[in-house]
């Protein structure tokens, strides 16, 4: 209701509100006011509840080289509110509650209409500082500067302007600070063991990296020889001793960590052949945002999936960069980011 | 029978006969008459009747850094009759027809044991110049100097010993020059189709690389964006390139061609993480040699696997240089080569 109500004032308008900009690489994310251009045709402005940090934002945070880019809002883990939708915006509604995805899901191209596929084409994921389809920004700071967007969330801002492909309707019962999870890491680590490897109970799954993305794929923990290797991380060296240490005849390595771009993997052709293993990849887990969100939202108010344990710490937004220093330190999991307290 | 009396006369005793050796990387074959050792316990002598060309024998025939050898008796698809059997040996006697396979399955380790592995455990697949179990050889020549072993089978010669791990009997009504090719060729084809890579009907595959491994997948060739890619030569960049050609999504990449060893094969991390495209290997197409050989066999004997066309060649014994330059020359997919004709 409040909702509905402050759209319909904000509606068509810029937003003048706060967002923790990325000025320099590897600096701490400064707190400033900036204007969020109301949305454009099949676009949803969103208002964040909450958001929590991923390490995919620390890799682009830290990256120096391209495709690295400043100033720029990072955070895609997310849960928020529809302040107001864009034209030909059917799908959502002010007021409703939602999470904003990196993949889009358009539900027309041959991979969206495909069971194999989570990797839509028409709006291809590239990791590049734009709205997808027009490939312009949304934000500009008081000084009218722009700022860029990351990979199509942006959700490090008190509102933020999401296409309407890349955004998943959710039962708002849903606590926000276990929903906002399911933008990436939840999804990420539970799709990838149940439909990129399908890993059966009684198999060995060794998980290389920590963060919050490996401890949601499995939990036994195992000696040489896994049947499964999952890489959370991102480094290719780590994809390289995940491919080693799995099983010869059927190991599985399944890369789920976002890569830096440029990083080659360099592994034995000889090895490829006589090892009989496998190298895969998955983003989000092989999930497909609004296919497949919903379910795994259903299966953790079914108590099935175990979520809440992931959320070791929690901070104001002010203290944004508090998050970052939480896990790079290695003790948290998940630090869920406030925007209103 | 004629087998099985010549066993008696020369069980037990060296024989002297025919091989083609590999005397030099990359020069013509020296036909010269050997000693072949008597089978040690779980050895099999066997009298070859056909064998075939493949381009592994190439490979190794060319290389000539480690682990190339000479003095060295190639070849590796062949069919062939037992002449004499070592201790312990029940499950093949004098008379018998079989196929010996680079692959071994002793049945009874994890692999063999499980459904998911044809890389037997106990005896693994490596490419050294010996017998399996004893890590010595059964070939010298006139002068006494020790030839060396290849992949476990050396078929190039018309007395071979191989381990009963590796020694699959087989219907004798089988036409021997089709025989001889379910050693490496049709069982790596066939098995990497059905067994590996679950190609469904109407899926689109790219063969990279000649040769009739390549020609035995699948036949239909399609453009850009495979469903499968094949990689038959045993090339690091064709590997690579088959990677880049497969689809985004579910592209499946199956590496079959023997590699060099020491190459590497250099993937995009990122692109293995955001292009959710797979990567595997089989040796011997995933075929496990005494449980899935007899089936695949008897597909042929109930026509339902082609497999009279790969034959395109045949030559003598005497003439098995021009077999090298038949295969090489790109005209040819399989040259039989006859011992006793
Ligand atoms: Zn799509
Ligand atoms: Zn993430
Ligand atoms: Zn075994
Ligand atoms: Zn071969």
């Amino acid at each position: 209701m409040e909702d509905g109500k402050s759209s319909s004032q904000s509606a068509g308008k810029p937003i003048r509100c706060k967002a923790a900009i990325c000025r320099e690489a590897g600096e701490p994310l400064v707190i400033e006011e900036i204007m969020v251009a109301p949305p454009c045709p099949y676009e949803v402005r969103i208002r964040i509840i909450c958001t929590s940090l991923c390490y995919s934002d620390i890799t682009f945070w830290k990256l120096t080289v391209p495709p690295a880019c400043v100033p720029r809002i990072l955070g895609h883990e997310a849960v928020g509110v529809v302040e107001s939708v864009g034209e030909n915006v059917n799908e959502v509604a002010p007021g409703d509650v939602v999470i904003p995805t990196f993949l889009s899901e358009c539900g027309e191209c041959e991979d969206c209409c495909s069971k194999r596929s989570n990797l839509c084409s028409k709006f291809p994921f590239k990791i590049h500082p734009w709205m997808p389809r027009y490939e312009n920004s949304r934000f500009t700071d008081l000084k009218g500067e722009v700022l860029y967007h990351f990979l199509f969330v942006s959700s490090f801002s008190e509102y933020t302007v999401v296409d309407i492909n890349h955004v998943v309707k959710i039962d708002p019962a849903i606590p926000p600070d276990r929903a906002c999870l399911f933008g990436c890491c939840i999804a990420t680590g539970v799709g990838a063991a149940c439909k990129v490897a399908n890993v059966e109970a009684g198999s060995t799954v060794v998980i290389f990296g920590l963060g919050s993305i490996g401890l949601a794929v499995v939990k036994e923990m195992t000696g040489g020889g896994a049947d499964y290797c999952f890489e959370c991380v991102g480094l290719a060296s780590l994809v390289q001793e995940a491919y080693a240490s799995c099983r010869k005849g059927w190991g599985k390595t399944i890369v789920l960590g976002v890569q830096k771009p440029g990083s080659q993997l360099s592994l034995s052709s000889f090895e490829v052949l006589h090892s009989g293993k496998t190298l895969t990849g998955a983003l989000f887990g092989g999930v497909k945002a609004k296919s497949d969100l919903p379910l795994l939202l259903k299966r953790y108010t079914d108590n099935e999936l175990q979520v809440d344990e992931f959320v070791t710490h929690e901070v104001k937004f002010q203290d944004i960069n508090r998050a970052f220093e939480l896990l790079m330190g290695g003790k948290c999991i998940r630090c869920v980011i406030w925007m209103d307290k």
